[in-house]
């Protein structure tokens, strides 16, 4: 039928054609990924089976990513239903290994972020979450951009090994209750491809993608349940509470066409979170926050979304749930399970490197901090070397900054706002201090931020 | 931002992934492909920097047929205006070699037709029109499916080139006044490869894209005016008259964009054109029709069309451009063209070969033939060696079809309604012949067509 179209059109196909592939279906129809393009275009529903056969053939590379990114646009024009998703997560998960983690028994419950500067939770979290009897297989994520991933802060741990098998994973698990790895080729590679095509076809932004992305990745740990941060504000990828209540209400119908409990924690994204950004300096400040001596913001969410995963984990009420964390926090127990994940992941905390060069940015008027650009501070840590532009770039744990000042913090001229950590090798130049400069507006008023968590559901 | 949709999504690319491609356009502007498509899956209107940017890359294998793929859909979804669609045009246009006419005169006409089956039109038009004083520079395209092209079509002269290099088709033109070849790559080269693309990425169906296709091939052959038939009806790519005056409107629009003035003329698609579907049994049908003695709606088509083609190129009525076509027909200038045409082109019309073999395909019940479905026709017919299935076939010019009893026609049982003409290497199956017949619906009341024309824009 589409090939009546422009019946003068040329028939030499360029190199991008391919032979029409058609297959059978579970129930004997014939398909062909065209015609599940043009269903999901113009706003059909795609069963089950036409769901598993596209990421099938995804999967096994019979379907080019021409044909997959022009999907995932449809896909972004016309969504998918919660079952849609649902069977989409369930394959994407399936094209990779699943963990049986059953052997460890009930109560394993993980913790997801989309992710924000500064955002070192998992860190103290995981930990925490374990000494109150939830258990955590993390499998946490690189960091790209402007933002950092939890995998290359544990790496600022000299020795500690991000990459265990399966068998050690669920070794320091059955001991620790908790272990944080990082994502092996195994874990639905669907995903991984799909999700760097997304990246380069501007179809990150679909609601049922991103669900199916996060959960086809996290129900390989073997989770019962899930509490995803869902971070809102200018500088986060939900910019308003009601694009960030999307999201919450399809992640939780996503979870229940996955047996998985959802809790989603809307939360304020208006500035770096805790005061380091970096590497080797938010492994520091995490463990400050295992003693009991984090920064406000850091405890905060520690406890709150530590737990809602004690809440699932072990069936307390939301207040019992973060009392427990809050004690764990200030009895020497979380601070006791990360010294034993460290050591049983082979790290050595008495050798996390620290930076002899610093320089700081000072005010240049006086006033109160009334907005800080995350993003920037980010990009600015990334490109001095805490972070990486492109994949492949080494990372060094010492670069970092120290935010002096936050949102509502009356400086006066010269204050230092961020303390920038070198590397000598590669200071900091005018330009990236003017940067970060820029990144703080300080006015006369004095501005306080909105509560940290704005609202739960699920 | 897009990087921070999901800060625990593995940054390890995979195969589809490529490095972001920042460039400049010309006016200073620091843009990605990524961003453009973003811009147009929001909604935005690109400007001409921006078009002329994302069609250099492109062409230039910068940007890969994914990031393509995504683009068309979101064209598919947001569309493209009227400027936007001229300079996507153009783009494409330039991608390629643009003939320079201008050394023959003014005149320059050529048609397009969206496609269907036994249209054969192309093959008389082009010489009535050329009797006319009109220059007809066509260049034509092959088959693919169940539609024929002019140049297979031509192809079955024995001794016809359909590759000539550019200033024998300038000659031709000159000497004869209308000439028709295939497409070389020199064409349109980008457009090409789009097409393919949007083939096997249900993105066929964009209005804007179907404009600038045909636009964009077109306008390389160095023509003034463009006279477009639009084939409405259940077989046709245009269903209804109401998508059908839509794909005029923008037609209309990206000519006055590119300075080629527009007709478009919608004609009904309920049944084959004349009545033989093939190669050498159209040639001899269009041969009829220049010697006068063609199906009457072969004759009106070419009358409509050739008309408005003469109307462009002369500036005379459309009643004295339907007269002069016309009478070319009947007075033998339109018939002298064509063989001049052939001649000069190296075929040798006493050398087209002639079926020997062929089957009836019979009524099985008596009554009016209500609806004949052209497009099982045409595959049939394509099955059994006329057309091609996928890229790369060959065409066997005896194979064809004489359709014996058309929309309106009583019929008895044992009356022939097809005749097969086949090769007898490939004799046609009774599951081929059974596919024939019940291409037909036969009952008992008088069913009368609407009138073939139905109207015009432009």
């Amino acid at each position: 039928m589409i090939l009546s179209a422009l019946a003068d059109a040329t028939m030499v196909p360029g190199p991008d054609a391919q032979p029409r592939d058609r297959d059978r279906l579970g129930k004997g129809t014939a398909v062909n990924i065209v015609e599940l393009i043009a269903k999901k275009r113009d706003g059909g529903v795609l069963s089950d089976d036409e769901i598993r056969y596209i990421i099938k053939e995804y999967s096994a590379d019979r379907m080019p990513s021409y044909q997959m990114a022009a999907m995932a646009m449809a896909i972004f024009f016309r969504g998918l239903d919660p079952r849609e998703t649902g069977t989409w997560t369930d394959a994407m998960l399936h094209s990779g290994r699943v963990l049986d983690m059953s052997e460890l028994g009930p109560g394993r419950v993980d913790k997801h972020s989309t992710g924000g500067v500064g955002d070192k939770i998992s860190l103290p979290l995981a930990p925490a979450a374990a000494a109150c009897g939830v258990i955590v297989p993390m499998v946490a994520g690189r960091g790209l951009g402007h933002t950092g991933g939890t995998v290359d802060k544990l790496e600022a741990i000299p020795g500690y090994d991000v990459s265990l098998p399966v068998d050690r994973f669920k070794a320091v698990l059955a001991e620790v209750g908790c272990s944080i790895i990082g994502q092996t080729e195994e874990i639905a590679p669907a995903d991984k491809r799909l999700y760097a095509l997304r990246d380069v076809t501007a179809t990150v932004e679909s609601i049922p993608l991103i669900c199916a992305s996060i959960m086809g990745k996290k129900l390989a740990e073997g989770i019962e349940g899930l509490v995803l941060d869902i971070k809102v504000g200018a500088g986060a990828f939900m910019k308003t509470v009601e694009s960030a209540r999307e999201l919450a209400r399809a992640m939780i119908a996503v979870g229940e066409a996955t047996n998985c409990r959802v809790i989603t924690i809307l939360t304020r994204m208006d500035e770096p979170l805790g005061r380091m950004i970096g590497n080797a300096c938010e492994i520091d400040e995490s463990v400050a926050c295992l003693r009991g001596e984090g920064p406000p913001d850091i405890e905060e969410l520690v406890v709150v979304l530590g737990g809602a995963m004690v809440e699932v984990a072990k069936g307390v009420s939301k207040e019992e749930g973060q009392a427990a964390i809050k004690a764990s926090l200030h009895d020497g127990t979380a601070l006791d399970r990360w010294n034993r994940m460290v050591a049983a992941q082979g790290g050595d905390m008495s050798k996390v490197p620290v930076a002899t060069h610093s320089v700081e940015v000072r005010a240049e008027r006086a006033g109160f901090v009334q907005l800080i650009e995350s993003r920037e501070l980010g990009m600015v840590a990334t490109i001095l070397g805490a972070g990486r532009l492109k994949a492949g770039d080494i990372i060094d744990p010492i670069v970092g900054m120290r935010v002096n000042a936050k949102v509502g913090d009356k400086v006066n001229i010269g204050d230092s706002l961020v303390t920038v950590s070198y590397n000598p090798a590669r200071p900091a130049s005018e330009a990236e201090l003017a940067r970060i400069l820029a990144a703080y507006t300080i006015g006369d008023d004095h501005r306080e931020l909105g509560p940290l968590i704005i609202e739960r559901w699920g």
